[in-house]
């Protein structure tokens, strides 16, 4: 067995730029630890072990050929064609694939093979990563669980709804994947499995071929683990050059502690984190101050039930075909909650629902007038024990509805040696700041694990 | 030959409702219209005669045995399960159909058949419409055109991209068609065909099962030939209880002239109908006044380019699949303009134009407060002669970028006889009130043909 399992993807890259690995025997590497941690984790809906090892051949052939540029179209600066070579990579089941089947975690569309690839499937091959395959979603990316289970302990949930892509970079078997996030889907699982889950500024990344569960909300998700890594993910699925992180000190930096909102849903000890974690920065010299009620939007404490019908309303229009062909095989949790809401929910709701979530965007943009980033819980504790749930939701509603980018850094381990999250988010529009601070938060907290 | 292809759609619910006619009656007498009319406007990417008659029989029979319960789902108010009983449509070759092909208008997906229905066919076969057939539409939606000529003259553009959509119903081959609009795609072709075309208030109709072209941008639009059909349609897309347009009069109404946008791109003819229209609504009681300057967004000269980078920034990461494995099959417009554009598009110069989008919607929220309604051109004129052009797009680039739902009437007719619309649009969200005006705008100021 070689080590390259333990390589980060930047690493991995340059390792194959310069000749001292292949992407074949990376994807080998990776492929053993899939042999040895996928029966107890069950990440993967779909992988195909001889198909991995012919992409990764591919891949080399290419870089042999000096091939990078397989169109007229790679000379734009924007799109490398080589960024992510040989990097295995896992997508979350709502996301299209052209070569592997893509089923939206519903029986319902079992076997179902898209025509082309996602957008940022498409864009991640154009940089020649090695999709391995396709990772378990709950239930059409909603609540109601898939196979996975946490890598750390396998009698609890690994979180959903991007349950497969946080557990298979979580029990290493892939450096990097793909989720989504809705409401706390990359986030929560992210700090379940004691990986990085990063979910964008809305917006910054296509969902063109991913399930459209709520489209005012949804958003991609990362996971990895290092910030460099999902820095360098982030450049090639938005579709800019590749650029490093840029380095700050912790010094100076703001944090906003904002735990007021829902530090009563979390337990003792990611309470005595958040805190910790605070004071770490502290004194380090970050600015360190709570964030006053007073700053939030007006409406901040509507978010949540504001959320909750937007994401619904547009859910059950989305969902019309299955409903109308298929009601039995969808999940009695699915259909009596988000797709009974959305069914009843008025226009009038929805419509007022949207312009509160408007209104408080704006006024978040001037709260971050006065902080960099806020520190705030990624999830009320360590994964809950039992696979029938994949956990609370409510620590990332509100930041999702907010449209913020928000990172989960693998900071704690709870009372029984799980990992416990620490979310940062910043104000729209400043992922790579967020970026910056991240490792700068990551130095002066450091890994209690 | 029966006349029931002169009947509007609400019409034609109201006369099955009542057992005056059948959804196959109906069927047969739009089929025969698209014999006649077919062969010279080639409006249709794919219509098969038997399927739509054994669709209008199903319809009859679930009809006659009182079954519009399809599912345990279809108690709920806002999903009534006969709003367009038996009455035709068509959707755009962009909008994703399980029983009939959908090309996107390219050879590269000749003979693609979607596993599911998007989200707004689901909707209107719930309502049990009568899905005709899907219309041609441009390349991608964008701008290389398609078969499809103008139903008042073959030598002339339809417009685009819902090029077919605008012919079928222009033509009387049936009296709904969905469409689309990121730029100008509805409005447009709704004006050179003679019909009314909506845009809606952007978000309020889900795309899921709609080629994304650009997300931000993005919008189904709606092609009929009365208001009232307009609202019926919109609502059972929308997924709300059908409603009458609400009466008002021409009375009282605030009408803002904003015509100098885009004045000097307007022909002569097409300048005196505006200020025909004006006058005679002026005339009719209503409050006319022209918008100054001043009241429009500070940087509204700014939106065009703006929307321009969003556009293409997004559609061209959209397409990264087609252009990776289908280069030479995509036209040189689209690689040469579009997606030149985008892929050169840095993510600064993408999202400071996202940002300038933002900040002028909410100053025209602003403007609102003193207008019910802006009237603006629909089009620079009658449809150009050729057909290798769909027009100039310049009309609705800004509307398109700003949100705010658009209706095209019919009004006027330009020199040569054939259809010039004049376009209104209203508040974001106000869309119910923008049908209301409209309805008293076209008795106000009649119609010129």
């Amino acid at each position: 067995m070689n080590h390259l399992h333990t390589f980060s993807a930047t690493e991995i890259v340059a390792a194959i730029a310069s000749g001292k690995t292949s992407a074949q025997a990376v994807a080998e590497a990776y492929l053993e630890q899939i042999a040895i941690r996928e029966p107890e984790v069950q990440a993967w809906q779909y992988l195909d072990h001889d198909q991995v090892l012919q992409q990764a051949r591919t891949i080399d052939a290419q870089h042999a050929n000096g091939a990078s540029a397989q169109t007229p179209s790679t000379s734009y600066p924007n799109f490398s064609g080589h960024a992510l070579r040989g990097v295995p990579i896992g997508f979350k089941d709502i996301i299209d694939t052209a070569d592997m089947p893509t089923e939206y975690g519903t029986p319902i569309h079992r076997g179902h093979r898209p025509k082309i690839d996602a957008a940022c499937v498409a864009l991640t091959k154009h940089a020649q990563a090695n999709v391995f395959g396709k990772t378990v979603t709950t239930e059409f990316a909603n609540r109601f669980p898939g196979k996975t289970r946490n890598p750390f302990d396998p009698a609890r949930t690994p979180g959903g709804s991007s349950s497969g892509s946080a557990a298979a970079v979580g029990a290493g078997m892939v450096p990097l994947a793909v989720g989504t996030q809705t409401t706390s889907s990359t986030i929560r699982p992210a700090s379940f499995c004691g990986v990085i889950g990063y979910r964008p500024t809305w917006g910054d990344m296509r969902c063109h071929g991913v399930m459209e569960a709520s489209a005012s909300l949804d958003s991609l998700g990362l996971f990895a683990h290092t910030v460099d890594d999902i820095s360098l993910l982030r450049d090639v699925i938005v579709g800019v050059p590749v650029a490093s992180v840029p380095e700050r000190d912790v010094k100076g930096l703001r944090v906003g502690v904002a735990h007021q909102t829902v530090w009563n849903q979390c337990d003792a000890s990611t309470q005595a984190a958040l805190q910790d974690c605070a004071d770490r920065l502290a004194t380090a010299g970050a600015t360190v101050s709570v964030v006053p009620d007073t700053a939030f939007p007006v409406d901040f404490g509507l978010l949540e039930d504001a959320h909750r019908w937007v994401s619904s309303y547009e859910f059950a229009r989305n969902r019309r075909w299955e409903i109308d062909h298929h009601w039995d095989a969808i999940s009695t949790f699915l259909r009596e909650n988000r797709i009974h809401d959305g069914l009843t929910c008025s226009f009038e709701t929805y419509q007022a629902a949207r312009s509160l979530l408007e209104r408080c965007r704006l006024q978040m943009d001037r709260l971050f007038a006065e902080y960099d980033v806020l520190q705030v819980p990624a999830a009320g504790g360590e994964a809950p024990i039992g696979l029938s749930s994949t956990g609370n939701i409510v620590f990332c509603t509100s930041w999702s509805a907010l449209h913020v980018p928000a990172l989960s850094l693998p900071l704690y381990q709870g009372p029984n040696g799980l990992p416990v999250g620490v979310q940062f988010v910043a104000k729209r529009g400043n992922d790579q700041a967020l970026f910056a601070a991240a490792k700068a938060i990551m130095q002066a907290a450091g890994q209690r694990r």
